[in-house]
């Protein structure tokens, strides 16, 4: 029996609720409200942008996060990012955070407040205020399908992901849900993320979990490698499941810290499959650099080329732009050791072509998803990177 | 009058001759070949990409530059970058030298090697030294348009540009070809550009000129980002005028130094106007950081940004792209201190929505060209750098 187990279908773990609705930040009639509730106060960790320039939102989870508050609610809009709005935006970013608080009766520092879509805009109050009554009033477990689609901007699809798995043979849950498909970028929280389990946790061991978490899925992902003012991944712990808490003794600690990779894991892949005008997911693993951190550098570096990005829309491995893109990073290399395959058949061999046919590369490449792997050959560092291709349908989206 | 004049139609300075020719590197019968050729030794210096995979012909231009040697020639090909070749390839790229050097009489350490086009394929020898074999045979001062014509791989436009001004009333010429269109990204010497002067200059105070010159033109534009593995910048001094010998104690020196500039600069400018499927040169001026290493980070992260460049591309101003941008740049910034303008209109004051509408910075951002300045409100720090606008024709065209 397989220790840890996907939600299929996919569900809430005991104690929460969501919903999701149009209340009219977007003039197209989509939904773009959510609301997330925790019928207990639950622990709460977060991630964030370490973007200078932050949302008002992300300001005000900050200020939640460090003091140490449970948590029992998020409020969430799309359509706008309410970054760049100063003192106003603030207000209004507090104001969602009271009105939700009253509505559902739980302190305002209990509430998370998140917000994504065009910075520079003020929120319509009014609307959302009005939205926010509306929602707390039709909460459900089964609002979380609403609430996933209510997160969306350019995503062309909800996205969600659960496991479940037993402490000491009492079944938890641990579910999110993720928005994200342009100016994603790693080395932060990358997107609008939120964890929901029903595992008791000691705050600060979920603090670090999650941190861990997010630094090896969302953190190691690309799509344009632009960052986003408003990236935020929170992780509510309620303990409604009964089970034991855990702390990083605990013996299910392991378990628990696997099972949150594992959701973070899923949720980063469907963000790079639905990148925006992606028809390719790739996954950059990087060997033999003198440091794990080289490594990083090699495979983001190879991750973020336009120039390669581009070339792999058109189907040719262009293993040369690889090779010139590693060479650019900051990892120490030497031309003449470096090795590459595409899918395991040998691209590069010391610096030099290697004997696959050309064709037989290609058609590695032409697949909707292919691996990368390139070996310094100089020492034991590593780290993978999972990036998409670039089409003519990204320029697009991002004209307008 | 002016000191320094564009010499317009453009020539070549006393003692230079050239050539182009298509000799069957690339498949479409487009010139693929050319030689420069200075009919008496010439002072030399020369920036080379910082990538740590290096091609053929730049690894024997550090040499020979490393050694102090005289130049008398440049043979250069396009269509094979002759990069990660190994030690074929570098037996390749002296090949070019020596057969250059039999056929024009001079020495092979005399003779620096260019190549540019795609990675990891060997160069057809039989074809090249042909070639160079009838080039040395007709080369003229009129050459040089072929020349440059040859240089030429995804760019749509031959680059010139030549000055002309006196030294104690003797007239000098300063002239440079140039080609770059994609993978053009500053930090290094960005493309193959050959510099040719007839004034007499000390080889230290050449270097040391020509290195100022490119590090505020040629590593101060960005198309993609990306960094090639051949870029070259050559210049030489044949003092054929014979005028005074320039050192930079010299009077005259800082009208040399400038016109260098100037030159750089105008070649610089063509680059960007020419950058794959560019339709809008942007120049991005940062000012107010904290130090000026601040200052170009942030100009470079606004600059290499995909979202801002496509963004333009639509024709709308995208501010909150650019405070985002300087925000997850290593420039310190305070939100509430940055002020945007495009072409001298408002965009942003104290990090928020300046007052001008919308349609007014649409305006700005419609032309082929405009100015972003961005005030950081925290110090003296300034810079600035060139870019462009990325469509749909930039991924068509490296795709293919």
């Amino acid at each position: 029996m397989k220790t840890i187990e996907i939600c299929d279908p996919f569900r809430l773990p005991t104690g929460f609720q969501a919903g999701g609705m149009h209340c009219g930040v977007k003039p197209d009639g989509k939904k773009d409200l959510a609301l997330f509730y925790s019928d207990r106060p639950a622990v709460v960790a977060g991630t964030f942008t370490t973007n200078q320039v932050k949302a008002a939102s992300v300001k005000l989870c900050l200020e939640h996060i460090a003091a140490g508050m449970p948590g029992r609610a998020v409020v969430l809009n799309s359509g706008c990012a309410n970054a760049c709005t100063g003192s106003r935006g603030m207000a209004h970013a507090k104001q969602m955070a009271v009105e939700t608080a009253r509505r559902l009766q739980v302190e305002k520092t209990e509430v998370y407040v998140c917000s994504t879509g065009s910075i520079g805009t003020f929120l319509p109050m009014d609307k959302i205020e009005q939205g926010i009554r509306k929602l707390a009033e039709n909460l459900s477990p089964a609002g979380i399908f609403d609430a996933s689609e209510a997160m969306m901007t350019t995503d062309t699809r909800p996205k969600r992901h659960a496991v479940t798995f037993n402490i000491k043979r009492k079944p938890v849950t641990l579910a999110g849900v993720v928005k994200g498909a342009g100016m994603i970028e790693p080395n932060m929280a990358t997107m609008l993320c939120v964890l929901m389990t029903d595992v008791s946790v000691k705050r600060e061991d979920l603090c670090e979990a999650l941190r861990h978490a997010v630094d090896y899925t969302f953190n190691r992902i690309t799509v344009d490698g632009d960052e986003s003012t408003n990236d935020t991944v929170l992780c509510f712990a309620n303990g409604a499941s009964g089970a034991d808490t855990l702390t990083r003794d605990h013996k299910q600690w392991p378990r628990f810290t696997e099972a949150l990779q594992s959701v973070c894991a899923a949720l980063a892949q469907m963000i790079v499959q639905d990148g925006e005008g992606a028809t390719k997911t790739v996954q950059i693993t990087v060997t033999g650099a003198v440091t794990d951190e080289q490594a990083e550098s090699a495979a983001r570096t190879v991750a973020k080329s336009m120039l390669i990005k581009t070339g792999w829309a058109g189907g040719k491995p262009h293993w040369g732009r690889v090779m010139d893109a590693v060479g650019y990073s900051y990892a120490h290399v030497v031309e003449e050791n470096i090795s590459i395959w595409y899918n395991d058949l040998p691209a590069v061999q010391r610096g030099m072509a290697a004997e696959t046919p050309a064709q037989e590369l290609a058609k590695a490449v032409a697949g909707n998803g292919f691996n990368v792997r390139i070996d310094l050959g100089l020492g034991k560092g590593q780290a993978s990177i999972l990036t998409c291709n670039c089409t003519e349908e990204y320029v697009k989206i991002n004209k307008e």
